[in-house]
């Protein structure tokens, strides 16, 4: 396969799978992300190393093309999952598009490493069972609906949602969600400078203040259920 | 660490994190689920091996406990992720209560699994800005809120509903859902004898008549927008 779209998991070198691992060793160009541990990137010991940063999704599109037409082993490392908002499919389009051979390698999205680094379950019997992801920024700038996402069951995960959590917060609570709902905001996990803070609907654009992105916002009983309290503690004490 | 609760990814033996084969290679007891690859479980090959299958949770439970506390390298080996639908989180509870120190390592989710190897994006900018999880089968055998699930906005993901699935295909037009949205069910995705069929609301109950267990369930406009549909017919035809 000419061109492979990789999700290289939240940061942590051990959570990458072993396909991706594969494929990074043995690639020739290396396309990647900021978010991409350096320590992933740098196991690409035979490969020309792009950092995404500083170019458009256009030209990274270009980029696969061109390189794969000519047949080169390239290997796009993306955070997370490619598809679970890592604009994937944008990618896949373009290779399509120009008759480019690809394949997915799906990787272990960032939001899947908040119960084995935080405690707090996402879906739980009996509290969760149902799970929402969305993005706090949405592609179009149209506004969310705050209506139906403050009557939707289960837990919520927030991609993106840091910069706009004020907002976030407060639609929800105004549509009808309590004020005091536990929200945790975890940033940058799984890198080493992971920290989590948690508050209530009602709290936590003050608490979360000063956070760095990436970060996931979390809102739900699944929070208070953190069985691991002690873990979250020390995360967040720290960083 | 003396328990690890870790996932094992949707079934191929490339979809495992580094950290889980590391773990499960050096383990002294493997706990291990049905779904989880033989490729895998016979990489313990110092470990004493036991099937999840014929145990209780609460069985369970007290196995991990059980050893747990005789500092033993125990293995808890779930298929996907541990935290979405693997009751992962009932495992930690009951380590937790017992004073047991745990680890908790996250998996490639089964349905991040769907767009490397049935072109269905899930997420896609313009199409599906909110991916909504569930189960089909509830904890407490109460029923979905086909009103509030009809008005969501974004992909729907049902586990476990394969069984339910003309019930859940009839309320959800029902309650206003087009007849002619695009569905597919995947089964056994990632597994050697992998199968998807595509319908739309109205058809999927006779469409995916007599599919193998594990499936998902994906409702919405973006699997329309299969960029891969040869890889999906070869897939389809080669169940």
């Amino acid at each position: 396969m000419s061109v492979a779209i990789v999700g290289a998991g939240p940061g942590d070198p051990g959570l990458v799978t072993v396909r991706a691992l594969e494929l990074v060793r043995s690639c020739e160009i290396l396309v990647y992300d900021r978010l991409v541990s350096l320590d992933l990137v740098t196991k690409a010991t035979g490969a020309a190393r792009i950092a995404r940063e500083g170019l458009t999704q256009q030209e990274v599109n270009e980029l696969l093309v061109h390189h794969g037409r000519r047949g080169r082993a390239v290997v796009r490392l993306k955070g997370g999952d490619p598809f679970i908002f890592g604009r994937g499919s944008e990618e896949v389009d373009a290779l399509a598009a120009a008759g480019v051979e690809y394949e997915v390698v799906p990787g272990v999205s960032t939001f899947t490493a908040v119960p084995g680094l935080t405690g707090i379950p996402l879906t739980a019997r009996g509290v969760a069972a149902q799970l929402t992801i969305l993005t706090g920024t949405t592609a179009d700038g149209s506004d969310l609906d705050y209506e139906h996402l403050a009557a939707t069951p289960g837990t919520l995960v927030i991609f993106m949602g840091l910069k706009r959590l004020a907002q976030l917060a407060d639609n929800l609570i105004l549509a009808g969600r309590r004020f005091d709902e536990p929200v945790a905001v975890v940033s940058r996990l799984s890198l080493p400078d992971a920290e989590i803070r948690i508050g209530t609907l009602g709290t936590i654009a003050a608490v979360a203040r000063g956070l760095a992105t990436p970060s996931l916002v979390v809102v739900g009983d699944v929070v208070a259920k953190a069985s691991r309290l002690r873990a979250v503690v020390a995360l967040a004490q720290s960083a």
